[in-house]
């Protein structure tokens, strides 16, 4: 055990930290420079058109009046509710936005479109998490295994017997299988019918949602059933938790 | 082997299933009854805001003028992109915001506040992540092999050989401190800080963020540094940055 008496953190670990902070400053150079170009653009574009309304209705519109609805506006939006006349049947907390809800913090992935507006709602959240987060890992792991023997070890060992194919042949043949398979069952697919249904989503936009969702990220930017009518709307919010649940398992 | 032989899926596991399936259920039914009615009020008083601006001002505004001034607002805000005159220097894509939202995808926490705007950007947002997030993953293993032997049986050894308390016993003692540690360390001692710093935060909704950031659901309601001014909020994006990654490692 001559590695104890070693200095605490040999320099392998600070290599590794170094690589990993040259990843997160090279990661924030790239977003900056192809972001930032954009961001500006929006910016001067949405000033030109709050500075053109109130130049379009000053005969009697003031400027701080525009001001204070606006901050009731964004406040509202930041709680999942929006003051456009032809969204504001939009519900968050009916019952199948609350499951969806549910299911993305159960999943970590926590969208952040619909969140909880009062403090019994906030600590209710915190304490279903703490007893949710444990249990959803722990059904994971046991489907997982269950899923690990009828998956992987039995079609290798017939590909091995029954196809005279070797050990080390079968298992990377398999694995390259399930990579795509699972690039296909759980991005591809999915992407395809968010392309499909979804009003207004890029095929690049569905795909982005899909990988963002899976990696439990959920930035919230796009979330399905936004645009649908309202009946659809449920359905799939109801498809949209399972299939996060089935995501999260999957990996 | 005669398990093989068995059903499939034996009954334990749809029992699993089932109670997994009725916790959400629970937990769905409880969010629905504590925020639904609080929706409703603020949906309510936002509407009568909106109506009573129109009523103010019909002299010369029309609604569907207002209607698409707010659908440019609240669809630039999306891309977290405020119209509001007093936070208009709030950059999303300066260096520290970039690494800060850098930090967040590779945790898998996705406030949301901040999103890539371009596809170019969305784009390299899928790659940075599919490299990230496994490079991550290797990262926080090594160190809490490393700390764990540290922190963990080297302590409990110590009590039992300096102290003379029995293996099981110090295992036990040493597993509540470093719960309640780690409580404190990641938990409370942040949600002091960000209760002292930020503006109008309650105790609940400090300890409310940094669990929703702890458990990488983060759901971006609250976001720290929006409301302190520009040089404070760069500071703090970076060691939020920081913290986070700490956080990850910590788990």
């Amino acid at each position: 055990m001559g590695g104890l008496h070693q200095h605490i953190w040999p320099w392998r670990y600070w290599l590794l930290l170094g690589s990993y902070g040259l990843f997160l400053l090279l990661g924030t150079a790239v977003f900056v420079g192809v972001e930032a170009p954009q961001e500006a653009g929006l910016r001067e574009a949405l000033r030109g058109a709050r500075a053109g309304f109130v130049r379009q209705h000053q005969s009697c519109l003031s400027e701080p009046g525009l001001e204070r609805l606006l901050e009731r506006v964004l406040d509202a939006d930041s709680y999942g509710i929006s003051a456009l006349g032809n969204v504001s049947d939009d519900e968050n907390w009916d019952f199948s936005s609350a499951l969806f809800f549910a299911a993305s913090v159960l999943t970590t992935t926590g969208y952040g479109h619909t969140v909880p507006l009062s403090d019994g709602g906030k600590v209710f959240c915190i304490f279903y998490t703490l007893l949710g987060l444990p249990a959803t890992l722990l059904l994971a792991t046991c489907l997982l295994q269950r899923l690990m023997g009828l998956l992987s070890h039995r079609p290798v060992q017939y590909l091995h017997t029954h196809w005279g194919i070797s050990s080390g042949h079968a298992a990377l043949g398999h694995a390259a299988a399930m990579g795509l398979g699972v690039l296909g069952l759980f991005i591809l697919l999915p992407a395809l019918c968010f392309w499909a249904l979804e009003n207004g989503w890029t095929f690049l936009e569905s795909v982005y949602f899909c990988f963002i969702s899976l990696s439990t990220i959920g930035l919230g930017d796009y979330v399905p059933g936004r645009g649908s009518p309202s009946s659809l709307r449920h359905l799939y919010k109801i498809i949209g938790g399972a299939v996060l649940q089935g995501a999260e398992w999957g990996q």
